[in-house]
């Protein structure tokens, strides 16, 4: 971070808003402090902290590892949601939707222990590239959220990340990209049977979803997880409103931030026809909800470090 | 915590054990040194943190609250496992085990917001005395794992409960007594249910168990909420096996604590006799399995804080 926070932020009414937020609840004193136990923020991951389009990043990692896995299992070729997802049939990957997605993630995992699993990720990370703007998926991070969750922190909130998207999968990156230690990322999860066989101590991946992290799930986890009700969170999509009324509707003082893509030139401009994911409800009545609309294109200076920017343009020139 | 630590604990092997992995898991340079990050201690709770005798404090919870809904709902009272509570039939209690006390704890969660059970649960825990010791259960936790606690958060540990009880009960004290914040509470659940539906914008819960937070399962969720192996355990049970075990296996420096209550004098003496959460196994192989046993009369220099051993003196003279 630079000497004044959140420089990657436009100067305006909404950076005053999140900054003003943050003062009132951490000066003590002031009717609207909050004691640093209760300041909790939560994120969404995919469009909310990096790049989900032109496909949310795990489709990408499940389509690497469906790859490797189908050299085994030649019938996954023949079955859903395994095929389309193989076959790059984009109709049939949204008529199947995030579940879809899941299901195939889930059987990914299955029979890997945690460790392997991670270890699997973090070589998939480090090796993937991002399909038009040829950069690794962890560049492709938002840095006016970079900043945000360093202020947050460095006012005494604690961070989560609460994402429909694989846990594990955010938990391999999620320390060194955001800062976000693994226990405090919430995400879809599969089950683990642990049972101590033979010489192996490890809990095993089942093909069986334990949750499915979207919608009122989030709130549900949120309670599991945490054990306490929010004072921000920031999401992008309906798949957040349940978390952001959740959060809003506390007593004292609430942020529940919504971030549009509406930034064609610097990023991608989609809202209600991204079908994986789509932004609906949560725009039509952000005002009715008290939800507090941010627009990539008005309030963020910058949307990746600067490098990725400058390799971006590259690919599209 | 006085100048030096862990004062309450006894001079000798044990100790030393405790202060050597310490020192050797946080010394730069060193060959088993450990990063903040994986410094994951998880602690169980009944038998470990507080007095478990000569029920589980959750049965006192449980009774309280039943004999309450029992005034509304009059079946309760022939019905199993509600009848045995009520009626302090401690043999159906016991047969019944664990999985019946969890049964009750779930229905009398059933209906609430997770913010009306915190504010019941902390008026209960005001008001509750133990049956013979006559002092707050709050007061019966144990003085050196309160010193343990803040020695290993000292040394950049988190710490995490692990317990087969309700996680809320456990929440509604554990920052003010254990300085160990809510969303590092793992602990048995019931489902929550959340729709915004009228103006009601609050999770319910819901008569159905979640998780039941016992022998593997504990780490099945530590998997799920932390999603790494710690590098200490603390447990006193059978039902804390697998969750040390799980710790031990990991590469590297690991300690794996089993405490014993063999002190009739100052507490209790107990083991392979208590039904509802025997020490059978752990104690049997405990050099097989690289556990360090922990002797309540011989490790322990005091047991509850000053006050309250008078206080139970007096009551038992």
């Amino acid at each position: 971070m630079t000497g004044a926070p959140l420089s990657s932020w436009c100067d305006g009414r909404i950076k005053l808003a999140i900054l003003d937020f943050i003062s009132r609840v951490t000066t003590k004193g002031r009717a609207d402090f909050v004691p640093p136990a209760d300041r909790i923020a939560v994120f969404d991951h995919d469009g909310t902290l990096w790049c989900e389009q032109p496909q949310q990043v795990q489709f990408f990692f499940g389509h690497d590892r469906l790859a490797t896995l189908a050299q085994y299992d030649p019938t996954l070729r023949q079955r859903q949601p395994f095929k389309a997802y193989l076959e790059h049939d984009l109709a049939g990957i949204h008529e199947m939707g995030k579940r879809g997605l899941f299901q195939v993630a889930a059987a990914e995992h299955a029979g890997m222990t945690e460790e392997a699993f991670d270890q699997m990720a973090r070589a998939w990370l480090a090796r993937a590239l991002h399909p038009t703007l040829a950069v690794s998926f962890t560049k492709l991070v938002y840095q006016p959220q970079l900043e945000l969750l360093a202020f947050l922190r460095a006012n005494g909130f604690k961070t989560f990340i609460v994402s429909s998207g694989g846990g594990d999968l955010i938990r391999a990156f999620s320390e060194e990209v955001y800062g976000v230690a693994r226990e405090q990322v919430i995400g879809s999860s599969v089950r683990t049977h642990f049972e101590v066989q033979g010489g192996r101590c490890d809990p095993l991946k089942l093909a069986e979803i334990n949750s499915f992290d979207d919608r009122e799930e989030k709130v549900v986890n949120i309670g599991l997880h945490i054990g306490r009700r929010p004072i921000l969170a920031f999401g992008n999509s309906d798949g957040d409103l349940a978390m952001l009324r959740y959060t809003k509707a506390g007593k004292g003082p609430r942020l529940a931030l919504l971030l549009h893509h509406d930034d064609e030139e610097r990023e991608f401009s989609y809202d209600r026809d991204f079908t994986l994911s789509p932004l609906v409800e949560a725009l039509d009545k952000s005002s009715e909800y008290g939800l507090t609309l941010v627009s990539m294109k008005h309030d963020w200076r910058t949307i990746f470090e600067e490098a990725v920017a400058v390799r971006a343009a590259c690919v599209e020139a």
